[in-house]
């Protein structure tokens, strides 16, 4: 796969200078690490996020009013160090504590957890809230252990509004959680993407083969099968999804249909048309749809379909506005 | 290369379902043929763009606030039919009139200039703009007869933002063609698109090679080369796009980088790094950097780099605001 890359060492560097070109007014790079903060900061609660670069437009393009004021960015498919994660965390905080949010990975989280205590030992207040979507990664009596994937976005989405309201670290930690709590992803895998570092695919499908609830790096889903029609693909993932998360009639959803890269938008809003369809026939009632490409892996092929189960508080926080450089509300 | 579609001739009218499924609150679709437009109807000059399907999220989304009124889709890489142009025209027109944007190809042009003849004959009045800023397609002084790419987006946005200030039918004209004759943009190919009809490529190249200035439906461009590393290859394009713009020292730039399908925005960053220090050491003021995937070739590898030309009265219209759902300022 050709990829329009430098040195393959410089990727994440010159990615971030890119970056920054385009939105110097609104962020920064920090001097001597991989992390971006909105140089607007208000006086509440931080929210950081983070995690490997090759997801683009997560992490980075989720820095925003109402969305995360920090992100702390990794090499390709790493996690960012613990030292990452403090600076962001100490740029970003008013002394109204920090938040952080990202996909429950094990480097993840062993490298947040580690700036959390060096965080603690500078007095600055922090709190983590994993996200932990992906059904397929985890059965729903363990739901903590499932991986996070687009489901990121609506969480950043709802504690990036409760920061704004003027809500506690404690308030905004809790319903960040009821947030991850409440998003359930089912994701299929058509076609590998590239590590632009060593030019490899990230897993290998014959040419009419899909897999079913594979992660977002390859990890090991539920079932490879002949790829089938949008629609009976979609009816397959539906029923895993909504038997996972618990969903049913008199419930109410936002819908996220996130391509993971070389998906069209074309191919997304027929499944997206397919997901309406049988969210109406079941009686679940739709509040918000989207399509787009959040959280991607490089240009592999695929899609993930994510639930947030609503309540009026989340609601409220979904609605509010939101402004980033690729998330609009 | 695996799609996720149903019945590849029902691809069009399933996308549209999914994306009025996505967006019920904001657009809607006309009964008889491929036509969105805007419920709120503005009491204004009124735009409609369009052109084949297969490019998304051009042309059906970028309908919206301070951008189209409506869009007219065609089937996949085919011209929207003159009576689809027509019945989106008669839907957003208040009596102020309507202008046509769209990218110059003669599919296109018969069919929209056919619709402007059976629209006058029912006293609607409409104007066109055709967007040419493809400098591989044809030399400086054919400008007019140039292809349009992804300079469609900085046309609609200016377009967008004079009908909003309630500027006439010939007023909107006159500054939408001005930021077509302003726009200029060169491209590079790495891989093909499939047509998600008969999944077939819309080239072949091989394994190390692109094309730059090839056309996004695969047409021919200027010259077939090896890989070359991000920075090199910007330089070239960047080389043949100021002297095929006349664009110098001392004037003023919008710049979009746009994806054409599978390359990443990893790759798009990187690119508009090395085209940022460019148009610094040249001495060329930067007013404004995005990179993003808005006029796409299905999953193509490559991107272009456009360039709009400034002046005060185009600065205060690429400001104005602009929402639609995957364009926002």
């Amino acid at each position: 796969m050709k990829k329009v890359i430098n040195n393959p060492e410089n990727v994440v560097k010159e990615m971030i200078e890119g970056f920054i070109f385009a939105n110097s007014d609104k962020f920064r790079k920090l001097e001597n690490v991989n992390g971006i903060i909105n140089k607007e900061g208000k006086d509440k609660v931080a929210i950081v996020t983070g995690g490997g670069s090759g997801h683009e437009p997560l992490f980075l393009g989720f820095v925003g009013e109402g969305l995360a004021d920090g992100a702390a960015i990794g090499n390709v498919f790493a996690a960012p160090s613990p030292n990452t994660v403090q600076e962001v965390s100490k740029a970003v905080d008013t002394g109204k504590g920090v938040l952080f949010i990202y996909g429950n990975y094990s480097g993840d989280v062993l490298n947040f957890d580690m700036a959390a205590e060096f965080l603690e030992m500078e007095d600055i207040e922090t709190r983590t809230v994993t996200v932990a979507d992906d059904v397929a990664s985890a059965p729903y009596d363990r739901k903590k252990d499932r991986r996070g994937i687009a489901g990121d976005v609506f969480v950043l989405k709802v504690a990036g509004a409760a920061a704004e309201k003027g809500l506690s670290l404690d308030e905004v930690t809790k319903v960040a959680q009821k947030a991850s709590d409440q998003s359930f992803s089912m994701g299929v895998a058509l076609s590998p993407g590239t590590i632009p570092d060593s030019g490899d695919p990230t897993f290998t499908l014959a040419d009419d083969e899909i897999e079913l609830g594979m992660g977002i790096h390859g990890e090991p889903g539920m079932e490879r099968s002949k790829l089938v029609p949008a629609d009976e693909l979609t009816e397959k993932l539906m029923d895993k999804l909504l038997a996972e998360s618990h969903i049913e009639k008199g419930d109410e959803v936002s819908v996220l249909i996130n391509g993971l890269g070389s998906t069209t938008l074309l191919e997304l809003f027929i499944v997206n048309r397919k997901v309406a369809q049988i969210l109406n026939e079941k009686g679940i009632n739709v509040y918000d749809m989207d399509a787009n490409s959040y959280c991607t892996t490089q240009e592999m092929g695929g899609f993930s379909i994510s639930l947030l189960k609503l309540d009026d508080e989340l609601k409220e926080l979904y609605d509010a506005p939101a402004n980033s450089p690729y998330y609009h509300k």
